[in-house]
């Protein structure tokens, strides 16, 4: 340790620039900065290996700051550290248009931002995410003398964090899988936003965790940098469980009026407040961002270190390269998050007579993909034989073989979700099944997914009444509604076995967005066309007719009882046409001529699908769809009481001919008439022209 | 104790119902039914005061069956003790169409269901929530020698049920608030749905409940039904925390092939098996539904004991009424689910120029409120400054002050929604704050209490873009179309301060469906008009025209941006009409003819709120809105960047106007040339006619 360093100038320095940073947007979090840039400090510059040149190198640790509202930390850090973008400009522009220093963390954004946090409890849901990738590439990548895929998780989280259900059933996870390399730091400042933590937040949080199957460590101040430093090399030397240190924070610390009081958390100090802090720190009250060269150049020192730390990495993987050829393809298919070559050929077509569920077909195409692609990593909240998400031959992730990849998630979804993400962001291709009501359990964790571009699979069974005797309390209706209603997340809810399959194309070609899935319970027949690709178009016209006197579009399950409506409508001498629409999202990506050739102008439509009518009127002038909760009931039954029949879908789509044509006729005698008048105007009234 | 009773065969009673029900309807969970019966047994006959000729006792002790796949074992103990309308008929069509026994109980479906449950963990928070709401009403209602709000809470839970996320959140809250009367029992069975629960949940539960301050008990045998009545009763006798009691049991108890395999959760024994098991118990296994008189005879003897509960409540309550004349209305108040006379005179008006966020407004409306309703209990999830939630006066409720009438419920959004859940089936009216993004992360409670028709009441703030600086994380987009998608669920989003004083009038007097709010962090202007109370219609005319060219509506936060972009419309002789729309639910049930009224069918609509288009199809010909997420810079900034400017409006209202003009044209034409073919035709082949 370089006793001559200014440690605490440095990291003074480190506060200030952000207290700076919120004072000058006016808006922000100074509390975090202030009670826990110490622990950030001794981490960053004592433990962490990193590469401020190259934030996507590898071999890097990874910093997750769960406590995602002390963003101005982060990003006074990646300043400091000199990362790729993150000028003083920035820091000046903290939480302004257009800047890379918003309100909280977000990974498309910023270099050295690992994962968006904010919303309490994800982040430290990915970093158990992150930390199992790492377990599994490990064991999947490393070679003797050659640990390719070796680096620890840190984590600092806040009592907000350590309140949410999601952190205690990923941590719950964590210590069930012994993910050792993972060590969060527990801003233990006793204070929320309500004010004391005694209010609502009394347990012992080191009992929990020790209960969870972690080891604690207990630092009794903040400012200890020595004591924070032996605690994480403590951590670092225990093997067979995740760790939590738990620190003694103020929150605020320096503030003379503000310091251990909720008001530090989320209000900047003011101008008064922020001199009295400058001056207690010894800086001159009156100069913002301030980084004194000693300071800065300790930090720059850095560069070189993480240069070395890089280069010495490269040297490593090139002996990897020359003494395992076998493995460093995969590697690559890791680092440059590639498919490999031809992976779509093992994708499986079904024949029509081929009747299955979509989730069983879904079960077929993993079958056959995965072992092909071996970034994907399964698995399921205690729903596996339900989901059909474990592929044959495969293997569970468990502490005795890190190298299985299906993992055993437990009735933990919104775990699982901030898990997956965490798996996303590392460059694994996760998916994770659970039924699609509860997709509501792990919502906050699609919607960061979406929001962040992450590359999540989420697979969705059991999806419309159709399950049947489970009954409401498991019967999606708003489901549907709910997801497309996410921007960026892609919701797929093929019509048979074959779309299935294309829908498994979509979401592994697709891995800029999130991907959720609806499949049915119950089996579904496979439809002539569903073979040709149509799917991958979003929707598409499955059935035809020269002159279409109407359209039905329908979705899943319903595809096929449109397509018994039709046989029936054209009985009537009415000709239908059947668009089936796996996935809105892509479809609205199409050309402005492929949608209006699948549906044209001039021509009704009628949705069918077993969920509420919201966003329906976008597409159709009549619906056949749930109004109200579904039914206890065999899941025929509840079909068939609820109107999903091809009977009932031909009345209707009769039913709004008939109207159209009355509606026509309307609109014709109002023309007329008003010709009528123009031609009267125009006789009598001649000399006014 | 009655020792002639025959103890056992009154348990393999309970239990052969339930695999009986099971089977007949081919579906369901016989494995907790098997492994749990004695504990429920115990519980019923030997600790539960309740009277099943009345199941809403106001006295009574409440029962919670968390893990609710289990429904068949709750009927099965309904129709024993003889619950209205539990007939064996129902047994016998279980999970059928109508019946009264549904895949998971439905509270407001089937008498002494006193929660929904089956989508794990909400049962166990409920729980949570009657204790509280009893501790409360303890505090509030008792009085010396007439405690009429004493009873215990008791819950059944699973592992799934521990390992859900909002199960820890419920249970740390109730450890912090010391709820005595709740006691748990943990079906430790070792068992879910994927196999062991050693795949996945490895934790010590025992240690984590004590963490979060709860008394642990032990029973090694869930057949030892004297060891489990010892337990309740240790429990019974401790005061200041709640009981966890962890009961290792065996799921399918009895079946040969089954018993303590994943197979016996959720899926019928079959007959052969089902005949073993009969055999095993000492039944005959060619019979089902089978009801020994002597059993019979044992579970009426609970109808006469039942009544004389209740008549010594009733007694008690004589003497509280005559002792206590000024609570005893408030009793009646609790009991009749009535809010007070003559409350609504205490909602505020606003005048013009008075000028708030509708979150403060909302705020003002509670301080003016809620002391004139006693049975409002508030709270928020740790955001207490944020949502304006607690009333002015308000004392926190606390283990020294139960009677307080604020809950700090820490950052446990979804922990909140499922013990609000629970106080609202008590009789309290419970609401509670977060910010609407965070709707997410409890809206699995959200849409239970929207199913069962729990008059929750959400408070969510912050509720756009609008709010500036904390960046698309925290600013809802897609929220709006969410909630809206949830069949029952009142989303109520205020224009202004009148709007959300009327909006707090809806969530009062429709006590049969929860009610989600959504108000704006920013300042907004106080309308002209919305003093008038055409919010209570769901939507009106706020601004008319005599010949409106074009309607704007809009809600919340962009009505005001409406008003002034009419003002623009105007001045380029432009007729507008601005309609308000802050509850479409309210709107939509609104007649035929108010409806047509408000949105006449032949004047275009152009839809202004800054969330995603959908569900605004069904409403307006255009709309400005949000494509994407949001951005981090000031809600004013945000707000401009997005469009949500009168100059864009009124812009956009135009340009339709335009299409619409040029529209109408192509229609004229399109129908005067088919008008002209036919003249000709008509001309041409007379002598076809």
């Amino acid at each position: 340790m370089d006793t001559t360093v200014n440690h605490e100038r440095n990291i003074n320095t480190i506060r200030l620039l952000a207290v700076d940073a919120v004072e000058a947007a006016q808006s922000g979090h100074p509390g975090l900065p202030l009670g826990v840039s110490p622990m950030a400090y001794v981490l960053w510059t004592r433990h962490m290996r990193f590469n401020p040149a190259n934030p996507q190198w590898a071999g890097r640790d990874r910093f997750v700051l769960s406590a995602g509202h002390g963003s101005a930390l982060l990003y006074s850090l990646l300043y400091l550290f000199g990362y790729p973008g993150m000028t003083l400009d920035q820091l000046k522009n903290f939480r302004q248009y257009g800047s890379l220093t918003p309100g909280h963390p977000e990974w498309h954004l910023t270099d050295g931002v690992e994962v968006t946090t904010g919303p309490l409890g994800q982040g430290i849901a990915n970093a158990v995410g992150i930390a199992l990738a790492e377990r599994h590439l490990a064991a999947t990548l490393n070679r003797d003398g050659a640990p390719v895929a070796d680096f620890h998780t840190y984590v600092i989280v806040g009592d907000g964090d350590l309140m949410e259900g999601i952190s205690s059933e990923a941590s719950s996870l964590a210590g069930h899988l012994k993910l050792h390399r993972l060590i969060a730091l527990y801003d233990d400042n006793h204070i929320s936003i309500d004010g004391s933590t005694d209010l609502a937040f009394t347990e012992d949080v080191a009992a929990r965790y020790r209960a969870y199957g972690w080891n604690v460590e207990e630092v009794g101040d903040g400012n200890d940098i020595e004591g924070i430093d032996a605690a994480i090399t403590r951590c670092k030397s225990v093997t067979d469980r995740p760790s939590l240190i738990r620190v003694r924070t103020t929150i605020g610390y320096g503030s003379p009026h503000r310091a251990g009081t909720a008001e530090a958390h989320g209000t900047p100090l003011g101008p008064e407040e922020t001199k009295l802090v400058k001056q207690r720190f010894g800086f001159d009250p009156d100069k913002s961002f301030v980084v004194y060269d000693d300071v800065r150049e300790y930090f720059a020192g850095f560069t070189a270190r993480g240069a070395e730390l890089e280069k010495e990495y490269v040297a490593m993987l090139d002996e990897y390269r020359k003494n395992f050829p076998d493995i460093a393809p995969l590697y690559d298919q890791w680092v440059e998050r590639r498919l490999p070559e031809n992976w779509r050929d093992a994708l499986p077509k079904f024949a029509v007579g081929d009747d299955m569920a979509t989730r069983a077909a879904s079960g077929k195409v993993l079958d056959a993909i995965v072992p092909k692609i071996p970034m994907m990593i399964g698995g399921s909240a205690d729903l596996t034989p339900s989901n059909n998400t474990k592929f044959k031959g495969s293997e569970d992730l468990t502490p005795a073989n890190y190298g299985g990849r299906y993992v055993r998630y437990g009735v933990r979804e919104h775990g699982m979700g901030g898990v997956m993400n965490g798996m996303a962001v590392t460059g694994l291709i996760p998916y994770g099944g659970t039924f699609l009501c509860f997709s509501d359990y792990m919502r906050p964790a699609i919607r960061i997914a979406a929001l962040s571009h992450y590359p999540t699979i989420f697979v969705f069974t059991h999806d419309s009444i159709g399950l049947g005797e489970d009954g409401p309390t498991h019967q999606p209706v708003e489901h549907y509604a709910a997801l497309r209603a996410i921007p960026n997340l892609y919701f797929i809810r093929p019509a048979d076995a074959n779309e299935t399959s294309f829908g498994w194309q979509i979401a592994l070609e697709n891995r800029d967005n999130p991907i959720a899935f609806a499949l049915s319970r119950q089996k579904l027949p496979t439809l002539a066309g569903t073979d040709q690709g149509g799917a991958l178009k979003g929707a598409y016209v499955l059935i035809d007719a020269e002159q279409p006197d109407i359209i039905i579009a329908a979705t899943g399950s319903e595809v096929h009882v449109a397509v018994d409506a039709a046989k029936i409508l054209v009985s009537h001498n009415v000709s239908p046409r059947i668009v089936s629409m796996p996935c809105w999202e892509i479809f609205e990506e199409q050309s402005e001529e492929y949608r209006e050739e699948v549906f044209p102008f001039a021509v009704p439509v009628i949705g069918v699908e077993a969920g509420v009518e919201m966003g329906w009127q976008g597409y159709a002038d009549g619906f056949v769809g749930m109004k109200r909760y579904g039914t206890s009931a065999p899941g025929e039954v509840a079909m068939d009481k609820f109107c999903f029949t091809a009977e009932h879908v031909a009345d209707r789509a009769m039913g709004l001919l008939a109207e159209i044509v009355s509606f026509r006729e309307v609109v014709q005698n109002r023309l007329e008439s008003e010709m009528m008048e123009e031609m009267n105007d125009e006789q009598s009234a001649p000399d006014e022209a």
